[in-house]
């Protein structure tokens, strides 16, 4: 296959879409945005042997991960996708070794596309000795003029998450999970919240991501922090917890909003799990409280990644 | 080094700048633009031992070059930049083996981002057992409401080159060059363009995807083609031909003009060059045409990558 070959392929697979007036193809792609758009970007690389295994992993699911990956970004920003730019590092064997590897990469990444209707307006492709590596860069639109940001909690507040948490990585829920659109949608349709974000470095590394951005410390509620059926049960309760806070890769939404406005949250369809799991503090340090009422520092953890 | 230390080094060194709002910190970055811009996205991954090889290049220049190769795509959609997204897959031990190795590949994308007057608003860094692959999404908007595209050349227009081709690898054009937009800016004022493109994997490859795009062919006259002084002067004239339009990473643009319009490039300030290199025909072959008028099929090359 050459370069040539797989741009017309993906020109077929994935048709200019408005506001993309103009996408594979040409040096870049062109987009026309209504006029009060606001344009959000975000972007994540994943890597064979980090993210997934290539000898292990369906090529669908390895790219469905690196674009949902960025979807979930989208909606923890209050967005919708747009346009998504795909970047490709291929071993150069692989299309001898594993013939059909790419498509079947696309077939994922087509798949979410259709889904979640946006279109894939550009990338690169190149050949090389290392292992396989994929970037996405995926625009958006928010659907809300207040976009609820990690700095926006507040003292009082109370803290969220849209699902269950932990041992994503033991039974594959990194690779299959729903970025949360739907739930992301009724919120900020039905309640004022006040910060947002997703969980993939774990709670116990992106809670005080949100707290320092927004000058604040929290309380967990030990008891009330769902922990997923992925989770061993034959694991000890401490153990659990552990997983619950730190394994990651949840892509969950974290969101902070006021006691009175969590009120609205019963209204939700029973579609939705919203799961009340501590409080935004003023003092900013963030601790785990126990039935009894003690409270210990957060454990720190989950993936902080050394580079 | 940890990630939050980068993000906290990238936050200083790339203070926002509008049309960003919100750049390095959260979800993801926020651009409120202009209600009537045009917003045009381009993307190039590059790697370790294919685009430099991390062993022998001052990280400066390939950052340096990871920008530049997407900021000639720009110029080459008569746009200007405004944001970077800057990916990263970096090998386990260069922090160690290499200190100040990544601060350095930024201190050359802060150079140009300086120049270029755009921001760094986000990006993602993972540490991995593979070689150095460092992806940038750029994004920039239109300059003109007519941006002129590949698929634009029209029969009896005239081809010209900003620059010299060929010996780019030879002797590190490829890691320093300037993309074209000063040539362009003067070109979208002054004259109308038709088809507009840069050539990145020279002029054998990317000529004929110009003319594939606008349905058209071409007839280069061999003797008006610019070999770059980077082309030892010691190979034959058939070897520099070869070197000027297969070598690649030239990084100059290639533009159709129609012959009456070309009459307007004289007025163009010295410090641009112009240099017609043949005409566009309504028959779609490719011919090289010598001195004594006889033609031949333009002979392929250039980097088609096989993937």
């Amino acid at each position: 296959m050459t370069e040539n070959d797989l741009l017309n392929n993906l020109a077929r697979r994935f048709p200019t879409l408005p506001p993309v007036v103009l996408g594979i193809g040409d040096d870049g792609a062109l987009l026309q945005l209504p006029a009060d758009a606001q344009l959000v970007t975000v972007t994540d690389m994943l890597l064979d042997g980090v993210h997934f295994r290539l000898d292990e992993v369906d090529p669908a699911l390895a790219g469905r991960k690196a674009v949902a990956v960025n979807l979930s970004d989208l909606a923890a920003m209050a967005s919708r996708p747009i346009a998504a730019f795909i970047s490709l590092a291929i071993p150069r064997n692989l299309s001898r070794t594993r013939p059909g590897w790419i498509e079947r990469l696309y077939d994922g990444i087509e798949e979410l596309s259709r889904r979640y209707h946006f279109t894939v307006a550009g990338g690169d492709t190149n050949a090389w000795d290392g292992p396989f590596a994929i970037n996405v860069c995926l625009l958006g639109v928010a659907i809300t003029a207040q976009i609820p940001l990690r700095r926006d909690a507040r003292p009082g507040d109370l803290l969220y998450v849209t699902g269950a948490l932990g041992g994503s990585l033991n039974k594959g829920r990194h690779l299959s999970f729903q970025p949360r659109f739907d739930a992301m949608g009724w919120l900020v349709k039905n309640v004022t919240l006040h910060a947002l974000m997703d969980l993939s470095d774990g709670l116990a590394t992106d809670l005080p991501r949100m707290m320092l951005a927004s000058g604040t410390g929290a309380v967990l509620l030990q008891d009330s922090i769902p922990v997923h059926s992925d989770v061993p049960d034959d694991l000890s309760v401490a153990a659990r917890l552990r997983a619950a806070i730190s394994d990651g890769e949840d892509f969950e939404l974290l969101f902070s909003i006021s006691a009175e406005e969590s009120e609205k949250l019963r209204a939700a369809p029973g579609a939705f799990s919203f799961i009340p799991i501590g409080r935004v503090t003023e003092d900013r340090a963030i601790l785990l409280q126990d039935a009894a009422g003690r409270t210990r520092p957060l454990p720190a953890g989950g993936w902080e990644h050394g580079i």
